[in-house]
């Protein structure tokens, strides 16, 4: 099957510098793949214009007056940006023309206009943001929910296990990956009550359900899925950013101090581009909005051509795989067994599983 | 004034073997400390034999006959080791034998313990858990709670902030430490209502408020303290340690992976070097049990004597330089100032400080 994406191509910080060059290297990489770039068409058309040997057969440009800012509030983004390219990119989701959008626009808006438009599967109350970051095994840990949900019930968290295992069975290819709950590990005041009952509901599901991880675990690559609120999510994913950079930072420092070390520099060059390749987030670009009746992901709004060609691949990859039809699949059932499983049996004391020391 | 440690000499993952050799280094490097050495009193003189040199003139050994167990339940330690180490070491502080008590043992142990023995400073519930990070522009960030307080009011973010600028002004000479909310940057649904009203609370007060801050901003060192509910600052905490273990191994790696890399490690040594000492964590050890009407510190369960010694030091610094008596002398004023001010004005929304995007 053919799979077509709509690209919102005026959002993010450098919109259609960005965009429209990451779509043509798409289809130059995809043999099958079809885009539907929605923005201002003269624009678009412009930009086009610059890649002579683009394959415009599988290119069609669709005209949107409107551009959502980054600083948008949600509401109003909403309800006076009709005619918003990002607004039309998942209008076409919603009619079938595309099978997934990408935006890299401001991400409030995205969730408010996607719920609105294309509306949340049954059962689930508002999106959640899931994104892969890189772990030590050599993978990918998928992790959400990233900032969508701030106070989180313990049905929310079971949804999200449901979703990830989903989007990492379909995404990368495993078989019943194994989801971590995300926890501390102070014994005295192990969790607090909404995660402790989550644990309750996932232990009775039939999920791959490894127990409490910890922050360490994430990079740990300890499960294939690790689900939090989006308050804690959001707050490890920009910690890590923060951490990441100052090491980069203390790097680059170290090694232009003086003549001797700007010399070693040199001689490492080799090692330090691959070092810098294996963790170069934007390898990861690209995150899942997931639980809604569509495939919509959010790429980074500072991402470059090379990074949003990411998120594509993830958009293509999702569409082609199923990831709508895996997740409807699975989710009543899943969720039907952890209620019955865990309200058959008396509440129990959470138990520490072997991630927690 | 001369500053007596008292020193858990049976707690952390080496017990003797780390906590004497860092008492005995430390006492050559401070004059006028003396240190009082809690634990099995045959083993810690047999311990301290072996330092031909040491100044016993200024060691004084206790003897406790029980030890508590990393894994001990606290209720347990608390109840059935009153002959403990750990016991002993708090209880020097509470008889004002000691200025401070150093211990790398269990922390739900030392916590309950601590806060039985020593009692909690009026107006505050539970001891909260406060560490130094380090920051990119070459100073510490300090952060709390990282563990002891998973659900928290508003209430209780206003008493971090107090606590943290304390610990701040005291420990790193900073004069009004800025304080930033941990937060997260999604405009729809920014914070919880905790957090939205801990703002309130910390913008009346006459702290020098930064606003909110995101996980970003730790390592960035937007503000000197950043506060947050004990489940946030557990998790961004450990994902930091598990990202940095990450890196590190990515590193080395990539510098072994064949002749020519090694090659090129063996130039970049001092480079390597010094990399590792900037962001070493031994050189951070020492976490805060504040709240407590006494000095406790917190050393890493897994530190070496290198580490140790750096807690044993934060336990010298805050006991010489008046943390108590500046948290008993800030906290009920600023309390009082907050809630006039918050309570003076109806509940506002907060707004996006300079450091949300």
């Amino acid at each position: 099957m053919s799979v077509r994406i709509a690209i919102d191509c005026m959002g993010g910080d450098h919109g259609l510098a960005v965009t429209v060059p990451a779509a043509v290297s798409f289809l130059s990489h995809v043999p099958d793949v079809r885009l539907l770039l929605v923005g201002r068409e003269a624009e678009v058309r412009a930009a086009l214009a610059g890649f002579g040997g683009a394959d415009l057969s599988r290119i069609e440009v669709r005209d949107a007056p409107e551009v959502v800012a980054m600083d948008e509030p949600p509401a109003s983004a909403l309800r006076s940006k009709r005619k918003s390219s990002m607004r039309l990119a998942i209008e076409a989701v919603k009619s079938g023309e595309a099978q997934a959008c990408v935006s890299a626009g401001n991400t409030g808006a995205l969730m408010a206009i996607s719920r609105f438009v294309l509306r949340m599967l049954d059962g689930i109350d508002r999106p959640a943001i899931a994104a892969p970051l890189p772990n030590q095994r050599g993978g990918v840990t998928t992790m959400l929910d990233l900032g969508a949900n701030v106070d989180c019930e313990p049905e929310h968290y079971l949804q999200f296990a449901i979703m990830g295992a989903a989007l990492v069975s379909v995404l990368e290819g495993r078989d019943r990956p194994s989801v971590g709950l995300l926890n501390i590990g102070e014994e005295a005041i192990k969790g607090n009550d909404s995660v402790k009952q989550a644990a309750e509901l996932l232990r009775a599901s039939s999920l791959n359900f490894h127990g409490n991880v910890e922050g360490n675990d994430i990079y740990e690559g300890t499960t294939d899925v690790v689900v939090c609120d989006g308050f804690v999510g959001n707050v490890a994913l920009k910690t890590s950013e923060g951490l990441a950079r100052m090491l980069n930072g203390i790097i680059r420092e170290e090694f232009s101090r003086n003549l001797l070390t700007k010399g070693a520099a040199l001689l490492s060059m080799a090692v330090l581009k691959r070092l810098k390749d294996r963790v170069d987030h934007r390898r990861y670009n690209g995150a899942s909005l997931v639980g809604l009746r569509g495939i919509v992901i959010k790429s980074h709004g500072s991402a470059d051509a090379f990074a949003f060609e990411f998120a594509l691949r993830r958009a293509y990859d999702a569409a082609r795989n199923g990831l709508l039809e895996r997740i409807a699949q699975t989710l009543p059932q899943l969720t039907a067994e952890a209620h019955a499983g865990a309200t058959g049996m008396p509440p129990q004391p959470s138990e520490p599983p072997g991630a927690v020391r």
